[in-house]
């Protein structure tokens, strides 16, 4: 390893390959080797991407085909799924860090089930790791492929694993409710994504079927020790970023115990927020940044709690997180070039 | 009875008071008598209100006081909750439509435990219809005071209560999400509806003690036949107008016997609609109308459902069915003065 | 001419077509005989348009070859220029009103020149009429053709013709920055108007050579009687309706006299409101209305004025104003069907 | 000078307060030694800003006659006019860098006259330094007062200042329309900043006589050499941060060498870059961070050019100028705590 990581981006031109872009552009140890975007390549990346006027000496988008991998440490997947793993599977040399789905199934038939089709590359399942950093933190540093968890998996992990690994609520009847804002759709076209569809507006999307939710069983499962099946209710709301999961769980020990057990796994973390009591997790607490808020309320129903998170969905959901598990990955300090405090307004 | 209804609107400096005057204007059998708002009285609406621009005709507006009552048909309530039982139990003549909290519980203990005081005027509750149209069509014709239901109760209420007295849902474990506009906050003065606050942006608020909660137990358990408890996180939207609430129920029937219940209910109901199999319901359905659209669907945890409904708050949700109300109590065509379709974009 | 007037709306998959249908499902004196749209014929309108969800009556969409045409009073054009005039030089029957740019230019060279391409029916050209309600009384009851202005030039010409004709103000250096909501831009899958790339954002667009400056130019000239240049900087604003635009103009007679002729044309307009002295025009006066607002300031500078004008772009700057010429042309009152109060919030 | 600069926010409860803070926190040469706050003294910054809760270990507001003025290097003073210079005025030893409109003018009459009230402390206005950070360079290290611009004077300053330094415009028939996001119009509690007040919706104000006037006229007759008067229409636009200014003026040289002055000035400025010819700057370019995008277009009328700048309100427009103006007035790099990417989507 150089004094600085040369990294990759697949996938560029959409939103989570623009938002890791906006990142390793203050990372300091981190150097931007290659941007590719197979369907825009020969264009800047001022071209395409408003925000990114005024750094005229980004590198030019290059096919996937057209990167020498030896010089780069690492390769950020920022594609669709299927593409990502096919893509990523015949790169030799740099380290993977996956945001696609692709790698995040431990199991070829599930994946196959959920994403309509035989998974692309399913001898590299068994030694991807699932980067949900907080939670993998010891088998990062040896990784070769990383797979970033999806942007509703990480919200709803981060509320409820330590609760289920304390024992203190079931792994029954777990009901979610997600709020996303629309950049979490990406930026290819389709009408329901244009401004006059979504704005001034809310609806569920994907009821009951969303691919997120064998992600969360699969996690949730694991620290249950048996199977999980979740309910999940994702809606699309009017803003870009932002994500907030609302999750009414059983309780299997007291509320106290049970907030107790949050507060233990998180008092050290750096970019994980258990709120004061009564607080109300919110959006705004985190935008623009790579932070996340929790907190736990009782439920007016008895034996109950919800339990509520809210990160940004292109950083702690996605690019952010991804920056992170490569700090780690390459002994870097884990909050390096992820400092920025939250947006607001 | 003239040819005209004369009413009056108490509180016509707030939103509900507003999207009241909205629909009078264009209702062929209303003429706005009074526009009543203590605090604002001698100011044209015109003032106080952008889209009465081009109305320079209305009326001033008055304090209660300045209203002679003998010439009004109808009064409508748009006031904070005790202030309006306190104004509309000295007013003599005209037939009351409250639309705030103050007519709705029945039990005035009830009422004391979540509104933070002693009912102004209990002995009127007996007599109150709750008026949820759909629901209340037999009561409203002769009632002399009709509460209109909260905005999160018409919505929860339309989806649940055709499954609950088809006997295909369980009274228990009722799991409501809600999501609203931020205009159900009302016109009053708070730091956190300023636009900077909640645009671009989400959150829960109110978690396990909003105040719907005890309206929406009475009216499950009215047709339950025992207390019902029910779950209820509302969250803030970035839009002006729009309610969706998810609510997940334990099923006692089949999905199909379910459906079948919805359909049955509202096959002739000309404000709500059940939408096609699998067509998820959205705030953009109904904008700026006084429809309803409901759908049920699958959940993945066996044996419950998720049934979804949108209205817009201000208008079935509130002003509109307030006037869908007074249309019956009168004797008028129901959906006189409501047919707007909604606007979208 | 039977008792409703019986219509077809070409182009009922995009947003104008939309709103005219919204407009033509609650007048009283309308049926609507077809719905078409070639892409997506056979499919409902339900399929395609969220808020005609509660409107299963609505006809099937059709394509243009389909439809009989003898029994069609009235079609209106709402497709994209060059495919309007083609379609609609074919159809012999109805009367033709035409909310595209097609029949706008009584100049065939200068079409050709800004709209790329020879106009397809340039015979047709002077005898349409330029559909500016409020300026087009007299030739509107007989007319074949009817060119419905665009949305821009709908507000500026309101708030600068009476100037002109009064000579109130001088026909050089008429500046113009304009502001609109993203339902201007269409249905079309374009990047640039998803959510994400235009919500908590603002941007000029079409600098110097925006289609609708020969237009304003063609009607301004007319009644100056002689060539007129403007200056015209559109911007995009993220919300869904609403036009304003804020008119610089060099002032030849007092403020006061400029207003008196402001006042002195508008005073019997149902649709035109002049507003009182000081009160700045606001998009959201006129929300999904077919009112328009209008006021005249000052400048810092003196000698000149400052003109505003706020519309609702797609009900007075495209559909309404498309209903309102109908209602004309066939002799129903002027208001039918346009009496919809404005929606706030 | 201690290794970190010790500053004091006063005003820390408002949006610029607040993002100056935000930007304070990942400065590495800047420690937080007050936040002050008169109204909120004694809460804690996490009980008052949503984004400020994953930063329990900021200090808690407190009054400005309790902070102990030695420890403090630079005091930011994010004050209403009058309130800001009247606290700034007494306290001694810390060098001031203040966002009010109070040391911007040179003129204490035209000062009182746009203001309202006398100045409260005429005697330091001499020596205080304009600080539009790229025309005040030299000033700056040795400043006692910097009086940071106002929003819409940087935005516009830094569009025309160097094509009037360079004789290519006339200081004569400036006109400007301008865009803000709702955050301009900072924290207080007014009916007019609720959401649904402005949301969906744009207008303009202050026509005429917004304060920002005399601002940008006294440093335009700075470089003109002589009076300058300019039209400038303020219009409120629904987004939380962002402003973009449409300056039409009239060339007195090319309109390429206009651009040629444009790109000599700015060829080396970390935070303003001329866009490419064609380019239409937009907020979103530069949302959450301390750029600038200009560019410079022909106007259809002969003789004159449109130039549009864009700029984040809070940041080069408020805070972050500051911030740029305390890294140069005590010798640090120019850019340092500023070099976040713009945040899109």
């Amino acid at each position: 390893m150089t004094d600085r990581l040369r990294i990759a981006v697949l996938g560029a031109s959409g939103y989570t390959g623009a938002d890791l872009v906006r990142l390793a552009l203050t990372h300091p140890r981190v150097e931007i080797a290659a941007l590719v975007a197979n369907a825009k390549a020969g264009q800047s990346m001022q071209a395409i991407w408003p925000h990114f006027a005024p750094y005229p000496g980004l590198p030019t988008l290059v096919k996937a085909d057209d990167v020498d991998w030896s010089g780069v440490d690492a390769v950020f997947g920022c594609l669709p799924h299927a593409t990502s793993a096919e893509l990523l599977s015949k790169i030799d040399g740099p380290r993977i860090i996956d945001l696609s789905a692709d790698f995040r199934l431990k199991d070829a038939a599930t994946y196959a089930q959920w994403y309509g089709g035989a998974h692309p590359a399913p001898d590299l399942l068994p030694g991807a790791v699932y980067g949900l950093t907080e939670f993998a933190r010891r088998q990062l540093p040896g990784a070769g492929i990383i797979a970033c968890p999806g942007c509703y998996p990480t919200a709803v992990l981060l509320a409820l694993l330590p609760l289920l690994e304390a024992r203190a609520i079931a792994p029954d009847r777990i009901t979610v409710n997600a709020l996303s804002g629309v950049s979490g759709a990406g930026r290819s076209l389709k009408e329901a994504n244009l401004f006059p569809e979504v704005a001034e507006a809310v609806h569920p999307y994907g009821i009951g079927q969303h691919r997120h939710m064998p992600e969360m069983e699969q996690e949730l499962a694991l620290r249950a020790g048996r199977p999980v099946t979740i309910s999940f209710t994702p809606h699309l709301v009017p803003m870009n970023r932002g994500e907030l999961v609302t999750c009414i769980v059983e309780l299997t020990a007291s509320l106290a115990d049970a907030r107790a057990a949050l507060e233990a796994r998180y008092a050290d973390e750096p970019f994980v927020h258990l709120l004061p009591e009564g607080v109300a997790p919110a959006t705004r607490m985190v935008r623009g940044s790579n932070r996340s808020v929790i907190n736990i309320f009782a439920d007016r129903i008895p034996g109950r709690a919800i339990v509520i998170a809210a990160i940004d969905n292109l950083v702690k959901g996605s690019s952010g997180q991804a920056v992170q598990n490569m700090n780690l990955a390459f002994g870097l300090p884990e909050t390096m070039g992820l400092e920025a405090a939250p947006l607001f307004p």
